[in-house]
């Protein structure tokens, strides 16, 4: 319970229009884009890090714990607030500060969506490579709270590899700086660490990402299988040739004609399964790549080879892509996404294993993932609704995970551990490991206030001591 | 002190033939590559991950300090041990555990060799990237203690890059892994944090790292100029066109003779800089790059502009380059290298103030850099055996590395803070973040026993506690 008094402080900082507090307000923020939910008590929206500071302060003082939330789009429950309290919305804390192109840099406030990074630079030539699904929507500080990775991840890694500095502010209300705009700065790389911490060390405030050149020419191409074999085994062919794609992403039959029905990307109905692939950089180097592709995907049985031939073509292929789980939405009550990884010469026995899950359980699972990382996302379609369904997917999904560690994989890629997947990390660290990373988590947050209940399995993590948060009814975790 | 049951529980486990005390042996363990000293009072030669936690056991158990060194290249005074005690080598610990070549990984124990890495997998092509001056004697564990890099870190990044995981052993004896084969691992990114730690976290005992396909085409070449301005901004114009070399080396003309005289690398000997630069990748992107490089250095006043025609031409210009210390022994009783970083555009600007610092103080210096990273290395001349010299050397780096700083730069681009540069911490960093610093120190090595004295600026770290070390008695810090 937040004080009348904590309520007031709150309140002076953000100003009588900087939040929210009537359950009808409330329930917009009991979710992320995952199944899981909790609600806030209370949602504010700071305009500086000196708010922040302030914001966090006041918890502090009243013992209230709290979350950071960026535009909600995550997928591992990362901002869910188990343990109710105050949500830190960054919806007005959205502005590009400052855009140094001769340093090839920028300056972000942490409320800055994704795409609008690319797009106040691409008329010079410039973008910004981490590139997730959700990039028209998500924010930076939620991409840097859960190191967001993308479809072109491939080549350019993911955000980790992309953020220079950070301001934030740690749960004592303290505001401290980590990296900067130059490569490497001296002491602990304590940058890397909160980049991916997942919103339990800290609260973004600033965030320095690199900008880089536009390729010269950029090819995308579409390869066409009539089994879901000989397109995985092309992944693997395409490592073991030294070509190095910019992004490989493959869709299966049930996923492309859910996907065509709905954007009508051109994606042939018929077909077991496709890979997308892009290739960038000077135009004779994506040439003679494109040849080598092409005669990849020949010698691995693909029916067809399609190449876009025109930059509408292009963002058609890749519209069918990124609004996939859109498409799902129209034909399926709810569905559950996973995100495991697994050595990419094990692509085509783990989709032969999450298709005998999915029969076993009764459940639809389609998959649309990044296949040249070997990052799965299987989407496992299911009715809300209907009694046992949701945790019959997660069962599933909890399941397809295992598999991944089996087979000497990992059970995140890019989404996060989140309140998902906790209870998987003991299946991963040793004893000494997860004690090591419980220890992290207290030097920032000793008085577990910040984002309790995530990342660490139950009786490592620090939820244990805190009440439990309201949810407006709907199936929990 | 070493109590002497504490010794005895130490020969136990390294065998009569694993360790060292005599004072004639362990003067050879009391520097690094730079100018501190102070001597341990025994030195341990683990055989395994085992013995290494037995060891640090045992000094937990006597409250010794202890410190861990590969092979003594470190040219900050990492491997220093400041308050004496243990010293533990990795030496024996210098096996290549697997060279898994699917994944594009390597298992390494720390004690092997940089350039051994490359040699065990370059006849299939194969090469680790991180390539220090001292690549034919430094060892991967001190690699990653000290996030090593070296002139191809302008195309393939720093140690950190490439090190996918880590098993180590923290100060209490427990055994920990961080990261793994795969490229993003659950949980907080410990891995990050540990690399480039300076040895003062932790003692690592093994390293995952990537392996990378060698290019297609390599060709390097030399663009000699009249004045250092000319060269220094050709470095600019080279981003500003956007082209990446894979290194973009600088040497300065006192530089140029040392070398010359020493390896007869084919230098002009009355040039005032040259750069030497690389360029890596398909046949068709290295032949277009180089055209678009020789045409920047014609317009930016280069005097001549050759390319190797073979790869014994090739190997000479590297052999000049990486043998540059060695040069300078030759010619000088003694130097002192520096490591400041600025911005590419501000590398002229700061030749003139190093020239300038130099001046002042009556001490030549010399340079030879990273010059695309804007990593400066100013390599000051002096006579360690002539009074008052070395603190006159000492005084101008110090002078160098704030005119970094006050350029919007930083105190160290490779060779990290160690002992050297402890002080000027204060001037990059906040209260607040040197104190987030400190706390990550103590959460790992509470009793500060682990490194001491190291990173952090005196009254913030954790020296003060501690005896100082002996010494032979010359020069120290």
């Amino acid at each position: 319970m937040i004080p009348p008094e904590a309520r007031q402080e709150l309140i002076q900082i953000t100003g009588p229009r900087g939040y929210l507090d009537r359950p009808e307000d409330l329930t917009l923020y009991e979710y992320d884009g995952g199944v899981d939910k909790a609600r806030p008590e209370m949602v504010v929206f700071p305009r500086s890090t000196e708010d922040v500071a302030a914001i966090v302060k006041v918890t502090g003082r009243y013992d209230i714990p709290f979350v950071g939330r960026g535009a909600g789009t995550g997928l591992s429950g990362g901002a869910i607030p188990r343990a109710g309290g105050v949500m830190v919305g960054f919806s007005r804390m959205d502005r590009i500060l400052e855009i140094d192109l001769a340093n090839e840099r920028a300056v972000l406030q942490p409320g800055v969506v994704n795409l609008d990074i690319t797009l106040a630079v691409q008329s010079r030539n410039y973008f910004y490579a981490p590139d997730p699904s959700s990039q028209r929507a998500c924010t930076i500080g939620g991409n840097v709270a859960e190191n967001a990775g993308g479809p072109h991840t491939l080549a350019y890694g993911v955000t980790t590899n992309h953020v220079l500095g950070i301001e934030a502010v740690l749960p004592d209300g303290s505001i401290i700086t980590a990296g900067g705009k130059e490569q490497d700065v001296p002491g602990y790389d304590i940058l890397g660490l909160l980049v991916g911490s997942e919103g339990t060390m800290a609260l973004v405030t600033k965030v320095i990402v690199r900008l880089m050149r536009q390729p010269e020419l950029v090819k995308t191409c579409l390869a066409i299988y009539d089994t879901v074999d000989h397109c995985a085994a092309t992944v693997a062919e395409i490592t073991a040739r030294g070509i190095t794609p910019v992004a490989v992403e493959m869709l299966d039959g049930v996923m492309l004609r859910m996907v065509e029905e709905a954007t009508h990307a051109g994606y042939p109905l018929d077909a077991a399964a496709v890979l997308l692939i892009e290739l960038e950089g000077l135009v004779e180097t994506v040439e003679e790549q494109l040849e080598q592709i092409r005669a990849v995907c020949h010698d691995s049985h693909a029916r067809e080879f399609r190449v876009a031939r025109s930059a509408e073509e292009r963002e058609l292929l890749w519209k069918g892509r990124k609004n996939a789980f859109g498409a799902v939405g129209r034909v399926s009550p709810s569905y559950y996404v996973q995100d495991g990884v697994v050595p990419r010469t094990k692509v085509a026995p783990t989709l032969r294993e999450i298709q005998r899950i999915g029969e076993k359980h009764g459940l639809t699972i389609s998959n649309i993932f990044h296949a040249g990382d070997g990052n799965m996302h299987p989407i496992i379609l299911f009715d809300i609704h209907k009694p046992g369904d949701l945790a019959k997917a997660q069962s599933a999904g909890e399941e397809i995970l295992e598999y991944c560690i089996d087979v000497g994989g990992s059970i995140t890629g890019e989404h996060g551990v989140g309140m998902e997947k906790m209870e998987l990390m003991s299946r991963l660290f040793s004893e000494d490991t997860l004690d090591l990373i419980a220890r992290f988590k207290k030097l920032f947050d000793p008085a577990c206030r910040l984002n309790p209940g995530k990342v660490l399995p139950t009786g490592k993590g620090c939820l244990e001591i805190r009440q439990p948060a309201l949810t407006s009814g709907s199936p929990v975790y």
